[in-house]
């Protein structure tokens, strides 16, 4: 087995700290990645402190992971020693079923593994994400990253990248179009400026006037404050699609009611309460559509990463040592984050 | 101005009676109607009875009309008298905006004018619906009913008909595809004879197990009661569509997670107060979606009879007299009607 140390929880109310653990033996078709950057993402925090209810410990998060590769197995041909490699939330899925067969691993029938706590499907217990010095994963889940990305700043494509990138390629965001995003967060930010470089006019839906700025600069054509029932109104019946990043429960008609006929709004974040019921009356009236969407594929994460460095985009972060996570999860919980934290991995060294 | 006589209601509270009123005289582009048989739409009874709040009394419900020609403007091209016509949901729309311009009159951006409860746009006024002697509506909304069709069993076509219709036309409901029907009522029961004529392996689901033969008959290949938790799993992630004709609060999640990834249900009832909201969840982990429709447009309504006399489908009535029609109603209300009444507007003149 091959020696692992990171930062873990071993239960849901002690701060993260270093842990010891073992990675399986590289296999035929693995390949081993030395960390460098690792995101910090909201789920990591709901799952190290059981948020979800479904958590092993020792859990080890971290799933926007940017590393360089140290050794492949026999099997592997298209990573070598040396190359600049990514992991996102998954790393591995049955490959058997329809959803496999059609690239979506995310929605894979039999079930995904997570980056972390997820089934270790080779030799069985727990898998460990990338708060970590090193990871082996099947070369099938493994990205390339383009040369010209920040590999620290592209870290948190893996995650917030694609979970923003999919829903608009799949509701086929183009130019002309007009797209809302709610929320200026670590998902927020990404979804403007993809959907930015996708050609759309994009309107930001925030709470907080001061992020107006941020906005425009990644992208935003406009500002709309929530709260602002008169500048709402003045959006009614206007949008293709909307894209909803806030997992706080919300009153989701008040974006509804804005999208034109036909128009759907995305949800990529499930509260941990329901949000209020939506009015049926607002989807029938003008045929509309609310949807859910889930991360991405390995195909469509590279495409996105492709396309990322077609048009020079890379997440806002701040980069921590590991030692000062539990801090940064304090301050991601007061939404004091510009954008996403990465931890560079080589602080684990110190 | 063209007199007219009908059953209708003066306030929120008496029994619908006989009411004598006056339509406007013949346009050149009206067609006059002598109304044969009338469909009696659960709708009739919210606004004759001022559930939505936004009933002008006097009001003549009616809105599923079968009739002849009497009389055209000098600028009416399609249609002659004796001509077999009907008249659904819709006498009105601007003509003018995106909505009109597609055929989507239903969703007219700048409000479709109802047969009946709307604001009359030729003399002003208000307009009267179908439980009357006669009509007079512009040529563009007036339907060509196929001669195939027997005449009373097509009026429900032109409102239970179109709502279901549409949607499954919309999301291209197909040959061997499995659409799933919820609620056997007036639109549940056109729903499976049409999502059958499509191809689809169609299943009712049903609170009321001796509802099974009657939806088997009309073409479902398998009835499931809703109640039976272990039945509903078992059809979990199958479905390609999903047609919720159940206006009544209720819990939506237990048939969203019974599509399949991408899957679609299709809201055509508006409850009077919200169903259960919806966890996110659901949507999020296949991709689903949740929309609504609303009837169909002039153009669609005339494809879709088409399409019925194409496939000998009609209504399954009850004919009533108009005399009957505050009994129809209570009746209605215990869902004791199979599955549409209709009124025979010959009993007017007794």
């Amino acid at each position: 087995m091959l020696p692992s140390k990171g930062y873990g929880a071993t239960n849901a109310t002690e701060p993260l700290s270093l842990l010891n653990f073992e990675r399986r033996d590289l296999q035929p078709k693995d390949v081993q990645i030395d960390i460098l950057f690792c995101g910090v993402c909201h789920s990591d925090l709901h799952t190290a402190r059981n948020e979800w209810g479904n958590t092993t410990y020792p859990v080890v998060p971290g799933h926007e992971i940017i590393g360089r590769v140290s050794a492949v197995g026999n099997q592997v041909g298209g990573f070598k020693p040396g190359d600049l490699v990514g992991v996102g939330c998954l790393v591995d899925s049955c490959q058997r079923c329809s959803a496999c067969a059609e690239g979506l691993e995310q929605y894979c029938e039999n079930g995904f593994v997570g980056t972390y706590n997820g089934e270790e499907m080779h030799v069985g217990g727990m898998t460990y994400g990338g708060y970590s010095n090193n990871i082996v994963v099947t070369e099938k889940f493994v990205l390339r990253i383009p040369d010209t990305l920040d590999p620290a700043a592209a870290a948190p494509l893996l995650c917030a990248g694609i979970t923003t990138y999919s829903p608009l390629r799949q509701w086929k965001v183009s130019q002309g179009q007009k797209v809302g995003i709610v929320g200026l967060g670590g998902l927020g930010h990404m979804g403007i400026k993809l959907a930015h470089a996708m050609g759309a006019r994009v309107v930001l839906f925030t709470t907080s006037p001061d992020k107006a700025e941020d906005a425009k600069r990644f992208g935003a054509s406009e500002v709309v404050i929530s709260k602002n029932a008169g500048e709402m109104q003045a959006h009614r019946n206007s949008f293709d699609f909307i894209l909803d990043t806030v997992a706080a429960p919300h009153n989701l008609d008040a974006y509804i009611e804005l999208l034109k006929r036909d128009g759907t709004m995305v949800l990529v974040g499930a509260p941990a309460t329901p949000h209020p019921s939506p009015q049926v009356f607002n989807l029938i009236m003008q045929r509309r559509r609310l949807a859910g969407s889930l991360i991405g594929g390995i195909a469509e994460t590279q495409e996105m990463l492709d396309f990322c460095a077609e048009h020079g985009i890379v997440s806002d972060i701040e980069m921590i040592r590991i030692q000062d996570i539990n801090d940064a999860y304090e301050r991601m919980l007061k939404s004091d984050v510009k954008y996403r934290f990465v931890i560079d991995m080589a602080s684990l060294k110190q």
